[in-house]
């Protein structure tokens, strides 16, 4: 790390006018820096590294070139579950990502991304921006060097694709489904077993029958995947990410040493796309539905009542379980969890019950 | 506006380095300016005033000063239903506002602000930013000589405060709301009296029995207005605005006299604002909602399913005849309705499906 340290002592320098610029670097003479960005998922991605494409190209054009962002994807600079250790070491500039990535470092991540039977993308947006979230995470994050920022939403996760029907709790023993996470380990609580798989490699284990079932996001990406091909019928909605938010981390010594402009351009790029990727998401979700229905006969379902009921029992105790590992756990946990029980009361009131009236309305012509 | 003109090609010069500078304007000689945000509401009132200093405050971090925004509250610069105007002719550079205030020059502007049992907040973004509904607007607003991007939303509105129990269809008739926009046309074609008020207005008709019930956003403003003192009955939630956004509108002269990473700042500033301000809506609402219910003991009551359905109907037609109005409001609501037949089928697939079952596991606790 001595190089970067040494570039970036020098770049301090420079931007403060006390050294002397060789001809030899115009760029660094100008005051320029180039941000390395490592991201969870493959360069132009639809939907994710699309958006990682998004933030860099915002922050370049804002800052006028100033900080000049090079994405890159998955595994090209490091692999994506690295990536928060390489942002923390200096190792790379900053990474767009999902908090859950980091779950091993502190589960406490999880509450940054989206937990079973949790906020909604808008009430997650309420406790981080307005009711402590943000406070929290940067206090979680600070332990390893790192600031991070709200930076997109996958929206709520589907159900996933399963080649069984699930009619009732029974039908969950001995299900073997690729769904990471803490949704992962609700499966295991009422007898399923979670497996890990790179998305990649979803498709060929349901269609051999090394799995049953297996989540990936939603129909967009989904459909992409040909996920419809391999298995019969598309459960939603999920229980295990009503929200599944995006990510920007950066190092936290090189976010001290910028400037105050561009502390503000960056957080605006992040900004921006926590509300423009989740309404990618949701476009393309919509749009690829009706393919999926129409063009391709998939099979619609839901879990039935009663299952919701015993995953909702599950992810309670997932998430009690998490927040008793360790305090700073515990004190994110109770703080989303007291806005839950806030927000959950209003929501039921408003976008719920008008939701339950549109379908009313739009049912009757 | 002469002398607004000349000031610009001035500035214009300047950013070029083609004029000499007057040692006697040492801002202007740093390439810097000045910009008048005339808004919809009394500077920093909650949410919408705070939100306005927000994206002044953004703009002008991150550009380092280079672009100053002087906010002024309603009425400071000019009336709020007369900022587009005053943006339009250059007397304002920017505003923050509503679309629909401008409804009176085109019925399209209510599309971009939210409809009688439309799109919600989550949908309304996806239409705007990634399904054509951008494009629209700027078709609209530049026959007036304006550009416009979303800049926060109050997101769902309330149904509004009653002092008679709204029981069947018969109830409407005769009623007099304070209810503006698309909403009042629907109230006066189900036989009640639309009332046109400004918001501080509303307690003392509510009070003196000049209106039966009045509508204003949701619980954060409708506390501080103090309405559960004059009106019985708390409704919700509200079939008029399930979104409701706001929008950051620019001179579009001005507009193309920027520089690109000016823009594009401009740009995230008003994003920004489209993600934080819902965020605090939905946080205030949440709480002050219990204060509502808990400390000053609120009864809270729905509409019935009847007169959904009537109401529903009723915002159909009124949709249809604002379309038949112009040719490009017909283009407008066309783009708008298609998008809402598709994205309200995975809304019911997702999110509202999860909302049920979240609200089914909490209850079972």
């Amino acid at each position: 790390m001595t190089t970067k340290t040494n570039r970036r002592s020098f770049l301090a320098a420079a931007a403060a006018g006390t050294a002397a610029l060789p001809l030899a670097a115009p760029a660094y003479a100008q005051g320029n820096r180039t941000l390395r960005m490592a991201t969870g998922w493959p360069k132009n991605f639809p939907g994710l590294g699309v958006a990682s494409q998004r933030i860099a190209d915002a922050i370049t054009a804002a800052s006028d070139g100033r900080l000049k962002v090079d994405v890159y994807g998955a595994g090209e600079l490091v692999p994506p579950f690295e990536a928060f250790d390489a942002v923390a070491s200096g190792a790379a500039d900053m990474y767009h990502a999902a908090e859950y990535y980091w779950q091993g470092k502190s589960t406490a991540f999880n509450f940054f991304a989206g937990v079973p039977f949790g906020m909604t993308t808008s009430e997650h947006n309420a406790w981080v921006y307005h009711r402590g979230g943000q406070e929290l995470w940067e206090e979680v994050s600070a332990g390893f060097g790192v600031i991070a920022f709200m930076a997109g939403n996958s929206s709520a996760q589907a159900g996933g694709w399963f080649n069984k029907e699930i009619n009732s709790v029974e039908d969950l023993k001995g299900l073997k489904m690729r769904i990471p996470g803490f949704g992962g380990t609700v499966i295991e609580q009422v007898g399923g077993t979670a497996v890990t798989l790179p998305g990649g490699e979803i498709f060929s284990a349901l269609q051999s029958g090394a799995i049953d079932a297996g989540e990936m996001a939603g129909p967009w990406i989904d459909l992409g995947f040909g996920f419809y091909k391999a298995a019969k019928y598309f459960y939603n909605p999920g229980f295990q990410e009503p929200t599944s938010a995006e990510s920007l981390g950066i190092n936290l010594e090189l976010w001290g040493d910028l400037s105050a402009a561009d502390q503000q351009i960056i957080r605006l790029a992040a900004a921006q796309e926590n509300v423009m990727n989740p309404a990618d998401f949701i476009a393309n979700h919509s749009r690829s539905l009706d393919i999926l229905i129409n063009e391709h006969g998939v099979e619609l379902r839901s879990f039935p009542d009663d299952v919701m009921l015993a995953l909702g029992a599950a992810s309670k105790k997932v998430l009690a379980d998490a927040a008793a590992a360790d305090p700073l756990t515990a004190k994110v946990s109770e703080s989303y969890l007291a806005f839950l029980d806030e927000v959950a009361g209003w929501t039921e009131q408003s976008e719920q019950a008008y939701l339950r009236a549109r379908s009313l309305v739009r049912a009757a012509g």
